[in-house]
């Protein structure tokens, strides 16, 4: 989604703040030594470099860390479009797994699909970045309920 | 799965020394402070202590921690029913949160619903863990792929 | 789950017959020839005979047959436990094929793994039955909303 | 996935015969009185009536007769950048329901995100129609197998 598209109304004109202070607030993401990227309505960015801390046995990065940043941003992304006070959290997140992620940093794009009342569905894609460019790692597809 | 249950037979006899070695080799396990507690054929549990900084926004532990030692789990379980010199990787895996994991440590107990030629279905329940005892906080179910 | 299991405390004494009534209503369901075989609090059980009519191109039964009947009848097994009233309706519900179904049968296991105030998370384990037994061909994982 | 995107080069020139031929072998999609409406390398589209024989207990079409359109739909995706000869399977899929689906009929728009040696990563995207336009009613999410 690009910053351009205006199909989401945020509730709370104070998203951005509302979202940057949670995000430093989330201790498995300052381990991480994530980023946030961009914060849109219904979109948001995060990024965090790869290496040992995050690793798997063979020296990829674990997929519970793209998983860790794609269920964040994703949750972020619903989040931005929530009134002040709420609340997001994860009911369900699923990752499907496209491509090994090589390269110096992960980066997660997460959106809305669908806002409701109380549950938004929510989607993530992976990407790896490295000097030759990014490459689509995973795809990302869950719910956030809004409390 | 109970340690009684000989419904898998290992491929390779040395297969605990295999997933203690790789479980060693994981660096996002190691950041986790995470621990071996039982494998056996077709089933690994692991755990890891909960903390700042394995947390999201509330303090609660970040459902991408419990994802991790879960598709961790589920990995090693497949692993251990695998041939010497063959590899697992995560092809997708999904989560279900449960409850709100509140305790000292989280263990996922990752199993084999189905060990074929090159897919494994898998399951991993995660138990989050205090004085006052065990809580189901989480089913996750995937697929690992033979490589 | 067993019938004896009293895990869950149905809410509307009148559960069995709102489950009949609206199995009879689901037309997909008749359409297949569908049958309730059992209705317990949190456990619904489901089965419908295979054939050209819910077959895919290799003769088998099409994989959208086994997952209508494992939503039906995890939907049915939460609304086991709602009260008198509401609605049940699929948030999100994802398959894992075991193992191809052959037989005469697919039997739909549907129960309840957590009931929550509004979202109910199910699982469906189904089984295709042939002379020689049953065979576990599928395993679903999903979201239910009270509504 | 538009008809113009040339970035899947199909394996076998005579595709789209085998695709229609293994879609009119489909005795489900028969049974929902299916038609096949576009053939492109790595992206096909399926549509289907709603009305009582596909519905759940509210008149809504079942969340199972969406689900088997898209799962074909994915699956002949998958099936069209196949060699001949090869087979496609559905290994698993999630659906997220995103609205109710009111109207005529549903279409299932099913692309390939990956195609790999032995496993593509698949996705749908389903629509209601009605006289008013399409309503995008559910998102699925997964892998086939080539076989």
């Amino acid at each position: 989604m690009s910053p351009t598209d205006n199909r989401f109304e945020p509730l709370n004109p104070e998203f951005r703040t509302v979202i940057r202070e949670q995000f430093e607030r989330q201790g498995l993401l300052r381990n991480f030594d994530a980023k946030l990227l961009d914060i849109e309505p219904g979109s948001v960015t995060i990024a965090a470099p790869t290496g040992p801390e995050v690793s798997q046995q063979d020296g990829f990065p674990h997929a519970g860390f793209g998983w860790s940043l794609g269920d964040s941003a994703a949750g972020f992304a619903a989040l931005s479009l929530m009134a002040a006070g709420e609340r997001v959290l994860t009911v369900e997140m699923k990752t499907n797994l496209l491509a090994p992620a090589v390269g110096q940093r992960v980066i997660a794009r997460g959106r809305v699909l669908r806002f409701g009342r109380s549950l938004c569905v929510v989607q993530s894609d992976l990407f790896s970045e490295a000097p030759d460019g990014e490459k689509h790692v995973a795809v990302m597809l869950g719910t956030m309920i809004r409390s």
